[in-house]
């Protein structure tokens, strides 16, 4: 039988990881934690990320300054995340899910999301590289 | 010395081509030319495509009637790219690019792309597996 020197993980577990990986995301931009969201990214100058309706900011220094404004003002957001779907090539993964937002007990809007992940080299945790949400119009 | 027996080519190998493979795809969506569109997408169920203000669209599929239905229609988009950023990691990548829409002379609205690119194992290419186009709102 051949040794098999670098066994490939379960796709199921490396799955199951950037899915929680992305849960912690959307759980730190809920509870308006910084530190939360910081240990989520992983930081470095090749991370960017768009707001709804913003311009790309890139570098970890601009994406931080950006959650620090949006927790700081007054659009405290809650959202129920439908539609996830993950995929997972190698140490890279992303992420399409829908960030439906509560207005009160209603949705008052949608957010499509597409969040990029690599496997860090030394951690070997899933740490987010690129965020990119943008709302999607109403129907007709 | 060593033998290097899996030498890693150097990163500006790499990321010339995905800034090639990243031009063939505004290429063939500028000339409306879906058999050029369908050279530059991995034809699988994992892909996945936001138009601005649209949802996620899934699977090869679904993105390739997209462009079908979009080619066919009135508009034929034209821009300028800026800012364009490529980075690459192993057989991963990723752009962050400006899509400046073109109104005769003018610019007449700005629209922000991320876009993912695998390395396909048989060919060597890059190949795009997700596309997010969003809208940037005019600055106050």
């Amino acid at each position: 039988m051949p040794r098999i020197s670098s066994p490939t993980p379960r796709p199921s577990d490396d799955e199951a990881a950037v899915a929680a990986a992305n849960a912690a995301f959307y759980a730190a931009f809920e509870a308006r934690d910084l530190d939360g969201m910081s240990a989520v990214w992983e930081h470095s100058d090749r991370v960017s990320c768009v707001h709804p309706g913003w311009h790309v900011l890139r570098g970890w220094g601009a994406v931080a300054g950006s959650w620090f404004a949006l927790f700081g003002g007054p659009q405290h957001l809650q959202f129920i995340l439908t539609d996830e779907v993950v995929s997972v090539a190698g140490d890279t993964a992303w992420v399409t899910v829908d960030e439906n937002l509560l207005d009160g007990d209603t949705v008052g809007g949608t957010v499509t999301a597409l969040n990029v992940f690599l496997r860090d080299a030394v951690s070997e945790t899933w740490k987010l590289v690129a965020h990119h949400g943008s709302p999607v119009a109403q129907r007709q």
